[in-house]
């Protein structure tokens, strides 16, 4: 049998192309490593549009592990995070802050409402101690698209400096500091850029990164520690995950030569449709109205007959070859379905396909 | 050309069979992912004989980062750590005590001279604010072996907690946790164990984590936090290195099949004399007195040549095949060279035949 098809927020499906890429092994002190730590931060950097007021600092581990490092690094100890919340992934940059003891407060909307960037000007104008404001530019919790340009404009407007979790939106939603006010975008290589997880990097403004110094309680996670360092000797602090790097770099190889962040969109889209129509035909609804929903992970209503288990449609629809992803939301019965990894219509259709039968052997619909 | 042997101490030569393990995707929330973590974590406590204390909790990132999360959760904020201290890693679990604003104290030892138990014990006899003692088993900055056994024994006898180092020497140096008292062994995926690099983990004791509930000041690094969940779920907090840890369970497969530990350290043994006997007739010396040496990384003298120069010498012995790594020792001019990977005597014998080749090549010996 062949592999099932992961229809996830990630890990997710590569190409064989990027997996290949980690048959070989590298020495993290050599010459021929560094060039290729150098090149694909470059290429990250230019997704971004960073080239001339940001830098990229790759990091180990998660992509949770950049978004601590971010806020850790940047946010002085003097200073006040804002977190802007509307799912679990907001909620999740909250704990880390509390965690940390890091002074913060959390604007909350429910999920599946997006960020009120009207909200966010007021709460500035109302609190002077705020010195930083997060947000999670595609909510993955429930798929949901923040009005980032609006809430980024607020937050330029009061002289705030804004940190987004873009972790599942970076290489296939718009992103760019030249024309957007961002201080720092977080990313990972396992998501729209279809690489392997293991490291995650963050685009900072080049300015508030020198500024940082001093501020991390943590020395692995030291953004700006890391910067310097490979600055001064081409070289990640601490052992890289090397492989995982070389996959990211052929993974961006395929990006690039595929048409780059417009056509990976554009697939992306197409992935989304062909979903949202096919499963619409099966009487699937999705949680979010349509004009909310970014075609990266997407949340539908469970089948609405009182035998849906979640556990048996998952088994059943990965014994046809397609692992689904369970919902986020404590209110409401849904599940998660996918649209991003190395995948396009033909899977997308078959899983449609393959959910239809589930759901009609298990008497959900006629 | 064939790819060059790495003969450094991580990332590694490793086998085929290891690196074609990553060309399978893994859905993190799958059951099949959770039972590769789960199997992997069992064979990691079975390799420490920790089955009956101690649980395994593994972790994102480089080995450094699972220090930094050993001592962050298991060292309470009224605690003190004293950090044992005879090189570069000794003073780097000090650095990040100090980042952390942890207290503590460092007890220091000039490179190459073996931590003196006696030593530790009056210290602890004498400043009863000291909870926990930090170690490094094999210091990578040199090669040295510390006496893990003796230090174990006065730090228990002083009713302290003990965390050990054992990043290059987990999976080929003796550590039995059942018979050592030892809180908390750290090591990573990418040494010994002859794994991709990417992940960590932490063989802690039990009552120890449970104890360390609310300590770490940071979400992604809380050992007690990843623990919890994996043991509720059968998940990762955040996303896992799903290829890393599938590398691993394939290097923990062959590691159990050429005959476990013992086998291993057989293996390096000879390596390393390969190495000593066959550069010693280069007129090439150990740093370390042979006694103090552990068959894992050699830090040898530089060549006597006044003309030596080691970027010179690295790329010469590279373009042979082999790649070397440099010395980290800032009083006398060193090189290092690794006994562990996936190589034995014959990739060993070859690197001696290169350095001779270009050492006579400079015109270093006759």
């Amino acid at each position: 049998m062949r592999e099932p098809v992961l229809l996830t927020p990630g890990p997710l499906t590569t190409s064989l192309a990027t997996r290949s890429a980690m048959l070989h092994d590298w020495g993290s002190w050599d010459s021929a490593f560094n060039d290729l730590t150098a090149s694909v931060c470059r290429d990250l950097l230019a997704i971004a549009n960073g080239e001339s007021s940001h830098v990229c600092v790759p990091l180990q581990g998660s992509g949770t592990f950049a978004v601590e490092a971010a806020i850790g690094t940047l946010v002085p100890r003097d200073g006040k995070l804002l977190v802007l919340a509307n799912g679990a992934y907001g909620l999740r940059m909250a704990r880390i802050a509390a965690v940390m003891g890091l002074p913060h407060t959390v604007l909350e909307w429910p999920d599946g409402t997006p960020v009120d960037p009207d909200a966010v000007a007021k709460t500035l104008a109302a609190d002077p101690a705020i010195s930083h404001v997060g947000v999670i530019h595609c909510e993955t919790g429930t798929g949901l698209l923040n009005p980032l340009g609006e809430i980024a404009a607020v937050v330029a407007l009061a002289g705030r400096a804004l940190i987004v979790d873009a972790m599942s939106s970076f290489g296939a939603l718009d992103i760019d500091v030249a024309t957007t006010p961002i201080t720092a975008v977080i990313a990972a290589s396992g998501k729209c850029l279809e690489g392997v997880p293991g490291m995650g990097f963050v685009i900072v403004n080049r300015e508030a990164l020198t500024a940082s110094l001093g501020n991390s309680r943590s020395l692995a996670l030291d953004l700006g520690d890391q910067y310097a360092y490979l600055q001064k000797t081409g070289q990640w602090r601490f052992t890289p995950p090397t492989h995982v790097v070389a996959a990211l770099r052929a993974a961006i190889d395929q990006y690039l030569a595929q048409g780059g962040r417009e056509q990976r969109l554009a697939r992306y889209t197409r992935n989304a449709k062909t979903l949202i129509d096919g499963l619409g035909r099966l009487g699937l609804r999705l949680f979010l109205a349509p004009e909310l929903q970014a075609p990266i992970i997407l949340t539908f209503h469970a089948p609405a007959h009182p035998d849906y288990d979640f556990k048996a449609f998952y088994e059943a629809v990965r014994a046809r070859g397609f692992v689904l992803y369970p919902g986020k939301l404590t209110e409401v019965e849904t599940f998660r379905v996918g649209c991003i990894g190395a995948i396009d219509e033909a899977e997308l259709s078959q899983a449609v396909h393959a959910i239809g039968e589930v759901m009609r052997g298990f008497g959900w619909i006629a």
